[in-house]
């Protein structure tokens, strides 16, 4: 039997999604938690692995098993045996065919700023503080650059695996909420470190510190040491997986948890 | 000369405003934090007492010092000298008729009430969690009952040290945006544990297992033992202390840290 999860977190305390030996990982908590429910060992498959600090409100998995369990036992028998900064908030029975990455035909990001003089207190680790004053007009129009399916090696971490760099964004928004501002993107699959490259170069641009055109001149390099650093991991949530709608996967809305 | 400052802090590791020889806490964080920008001792006045895991994003405090500063200096010099979970808003030298507790006329808070049947990982300490769906029209009803002066001796905790239980209740309201559910409450002043035992009270209405005017009846009792249990700090914001307008304090707006 194949089970989808939807999933939750708070990245901060961990070392990212995978299970690594040495350190605390998402999957890992969940896939113990999840052991204890299903009386034997779970693996997991996601739809985004997500870097060290990095949160989600809608991250999608699944796994095998042969334990019979109603929906509600794999949501709250596995919450009872979480930590309070991972929740289940789904579960549904698939198809042998859903897999929750190979199946997802996109992955939805948003990059959340706290854009005031004073960082807030209440939302450290939660917000990327940036004191000076964001232009999100000017970010928004240049961000559109980043659309359609191009070579993405401008914004592509040095350490990262994937065999090639072209990658088709679907749509990108950046929009401001009082001392919000937002980066909604959307694209087929993200390299490493991608969203945050491209959230750190759009930042330069919101101050007024590199030109609107900046993106159509860092794709066109393919240079990753021309873009921006990296743009810390705080402000960054795995927002939704999307699937072909006959595996009928409940999507999230971005929500209240986000400041929508 | 006097000084006021804007507060903000997330209460959840402090053991509430007040300095205790024995404890954390956000007064004796601020107190150590300023008197490094000012070279000698301070001591803090507040508008609003906070409890244990209580927050604030408006409290109002103020200190004497002999010690010329400029503004910013006092915001972000005392803020590198504190923990990331307190943050000095703003600074503004005051006549000596100005007192923080003393001049406030009206105190504001919100109680913030995540409405899911899963709770939040993103947001564990900073909303109170029900699983169970609230009715917020029939809350926001019955809290009407709370407007005007009179005896809240039903909402006063045990501890509570205040000479008697009269209080004004100018405005309250309920509200709801998503899966949160928010209980507006502005009063002259408020007794220990007014808000949280306020709160407790209009969910056990909301979810449907006392009658809208449980609230009217639990007032003419006057007897605390009535009333519902203590509603958790998580979800409490100190988010206001009003003034007379000649003091130009600088007025928070119920904004998006508080998911407005």
């Amino acid at each position: 039997m194949r089970i989808a999860l939807g999933i939750e977190y708070q990245g901060t305390r961990y070392c990212g999604w995978q299970r690594q030996g040495h350190c605390d990982s998402v999957q890992g908590n969940l896939e113990m938690a999840l052991s204890c429910i299903a009386a034997h060992e779970i693996s997991l498959f996601c739809a985004g692995r997500t870097d060290t600090g990095v949160h989600a409100i809608g991250q999608v998995v699944h796994f095998e098993t042969e334990s019979q369990r109603p929906a509600k036992a794999w949501v709250e028998g596995t919450n009872t045996q979480l930590p309070g900064d991972i929740r289940v908030v789904w579960a549904k029975e698939m198809d042998s065919e859903f897999h929750a990455r190979f199946s997802a035909v996109a992955r939805q990001y948003r990059y959340v700023i706290f854009n005031r003089s004073v960082h807030s207190a209440v939302l450290a680790n939660r917000v990327t503080w940036e004191p000076y004053l964001l232009d999100e007009a000017r970010m928004h129009a240049a961000a559109q650059a980043l659309i359609g399916e191009q070579d993405f090696s401008a914004f592509r971490a040095a350490a990262c695996q994937a065999s090639h760099a072209r990658r088709e964004v679907q749509k990108v928004a950046v929009s401001r909420r009082g001392d919000m501002v937002f980066i909604d993107i959307q694209a087929n699959a993200f390299l490493h470190h991608m969203v945050r490259n491209i959230s750190g170069t759009l930042i330069k641009i919101g101050k007024g510190h590199e030109d609107v055109n900046w993106v159509t001149e860092l794709l066109a390099s393919k240079d990753r040491t021309l873009a921006a650093p990296t743009a810390p991991a705080d402000g960054l949530y795995f927002v939704n997986a999307f699937y072909p709608s006959e595996f009928a996967i409940p999507q999230q809305p971005l929500n209240e948890i986000l400041w929508q």
